[in-house]
């Protein structure tokens, strides 16, 4: 029977794919930290829950396919404190950040488009895009250089007559980068001189560290109508079983035009929606602590990659990742062999090969992005593990 | 700003797009009786809400891709009242039934590829084809016929070797046919004969009247590979805003390779998930009682629209819908007419004109497709407030 080439091209999720190994480690009895996925230990706000609990309709009806007012409005509102001015006609409520990418491909890509996204990136960047038949076209980034752009050059010599718009994630998943004003303020420029949108993956808004300040893409006042925002409540409040995301763009005819997708899957679920709408009334003090918390965990992650011999990375600034480059010749294998062949104590460690955040063929291979959403204690005990499983793999030989 | 072909060709849900004359006409103070959406007023069951009430973490995490085990589990002994048996690898959650088309179209055509429907269709079969690059070619069925398949020469003509499925809705929507057991063998025969995939959307399977028998495609079982299910717990326990659908397959390899999909979206929403999985232990009158409710208005329904002089319509058997012809010309104008200039005793009918339902040109025009939703009182009001309306537009002259 037929299976279509554009999903047979796809992979399967690079961070998740390592999970039956991990499975038959628990069931052996070792205890496995978690730093393979952005899947946050923060608990999520009393407003989310008193929401739901207070839902009392008896009929549970579909939702407008826009998303419901009040979150809608709860956005706008949102946005407003960042200085970032909203119409209601101007976002789109979607299936988490997943679908706001995925509309937002198939409404300014054909099939055969191409798409600008400096690697290593979100790798479902790249199955969107495989489902969407469009083209990747990467631009690459390093860990010497803390992941931040190269010259205008080297993005500008990544353009074709095919080329619809640049993708960004800031703050950076997996990198952990933070983009400077004059990185944005380049890539506004790219897109005015070359007639491209740009993509603004920005869900890790809220957490920027070291008293950073946060460029969003939309503080580029001459290139509003180019702008199309990806956000998602999945991080920020830590409400990522919710799926709630949003599209949004002061250009209200590629929103209006985003409206055709959201009708075609009819609306997002009601009482999530309405639960997530009551988020913004959640004390301020919430994302200082969250975000205090996450600086610290940085801080002990880093500071326990650095003291590993032969660990390349920079300390990151933003989002909850850090990728790593480690003297050993191929982290997947890495990997499997820590959840299989290694424990420490009774305990070991899991990460993502980086590999999968790469389109560019053999790069990452010796890289792991680890994400910090442990608890201080378990990443300070993580990193001794991994110190010692490093060690002790590089022995091997492998 | 460039905006896709494929989302420029896409059409705006002819089923919503009455909707600023139906909100004007109700800010006159007219009474606006909606049979234009196959919204259901039947009360979502407690078991549903019991769960949203009782879930109790406290952090809302991601669920896994393929939806939760419990979940799964639920569906699988509810196939079994039905004679159908699923084992865990074979399903997957999706967000309602149009995510599990979409994740269909994608992964059994490539773009350019057939897929053959009966029409008048569900009219998002259109969009996600669109969207998806999926050519779709329809084959006509008749008011006059009941919309039942014609013979198998006239589907069998419309296969090329681009053609991957025949894609059915059976109870259908919009016209409410139930197929009879030699109809569907007929297709499998087709599916087999011409090495296609069957896409059964099943989703009104409870919602057969007249004591028919409902005949799915699951119960071919020499085509099992070839079938895809289609469900969703929307109509079935009136919780279209939970989202909550799946696809389906003997076919492990299929399912597995659309598991690829359900990881690039991560997850279904956890809460909604939990919800739907409780559902199973709904009592078994539940079902009794919607049925015979539903059979009612259907009565109400098909007896009113006998009575209107020139109407032609066959007495559907399923789902929650009547297609019927009006002895006019433009069913689209006559349905904005009664949002707009037409009112009985402060109050008018607002349906769906048929044209969105067919992908032919010129068919379809003189048709409208009205759901069964309202209680029986309101549904007597509705059909003689649509005679009166019908006798004025004619004299009209529009």
């Amino acid at each position: 029977m037929n299976i279509s080439k554009r999903i047979s091209n796809m992979q399967f999720s690079p961070i998740r794919k390592l999970t039956p190994y991990a499975e038959n480690a628990k069931k052996r009895g070792v205890k496995v930290y978690h730093l393979n996925i952005g899947q946050p230990d923060i608990v999520t706000p009393d407003t989310f829950f008193e929401a739901v609990n207070g839902f009392n309709e008896t009929v549970l009806k579909y939702a407008n396919s826009q998303g419901v007012d009040v979150l809608v409005e709860s956005f706008i509102k949102y946005y407003k404190e960042w200085d970032i001015n909203f119409d209601t006609d101007e976002i789109m409520i979607t299936n988490g950040g997943s679908e706001a990418i995925q509309f937002t491909l198939m409404a300014i890509c054909d099939v055969g488009d191409e798409i600008i996204i400096p690697e290593p990136f979100y790798t479902n960047y790249n199955g969107f895009s495989e489902a969407a038949g469009v083209n990747v076209v990467p631009f690459i980034t390093k860990a010497e250089d803390g992941f931040h752009l190269p010259a205008k050059e080297v993005i500008v010599s990544k353009i074709t007559d095919k080329t619809r718009a640049i993708l960004v994630s800031n703050p950076g998943n997996p990198t952990g980068v933070v983009y400077t004003y004059e990185e944005i303020r380049m890539l506004a420029d790219i897109a005015k001189e070359h007639n491209l949108y740009i993509i603004a993956d920005e869900v890790y808004r809220e957490f920027v560290y070291d008293n950073l300040k946060f460029t969003s893409a939309l503080y580029m006042n001459d290139i509003l109508d180019r702008v199309i925002l990806i956000d998602s409540i999945s991080k920020r409040y830590s409400a990522c079983g919710a799926r709630i995301g949003l599209v949004a763009s002061k250009n209200k005819e590629l929103i209006n035009q985003i409206l055709k997708l959201c009708q075609s899957r009819l609306c997002c679920p009601t009482i999530e929606q309405l639960a997530a709408a009551n988020l913004i009334n959640t004390p301020k003090s919430y994302f200082d602590e969250v975000k205090n918390e996450y600086e610290s965990r940085r801080n002990i992650m880093f500071e326990g990659l650095s003291n590993i011999p032969g660990v390349i990375c920079k300390k990151p600034t933003g989002a909850f990742y850090i990728m790593a480059k480690l003297p050993i010749n191929d982290a997947d294998d890495f990997a499997k062999w820590m959840l299989t062949d290694f424990s420490f104590e009774n305990k070991t460690v899991m990460f993502a090969p980086a590999e999968g955040f790469y389109a560019s063929e053999e790069l990452g291979k010796n890289e792991i992005r680890l994400s910090y959403c442990l608890n201080c204690d378990d990443l300070k005990d993580s990193m001794k593990i991994l110190a010692i499983a490093l060690e002790e793999y590089i022995k091997l030989g492998r």
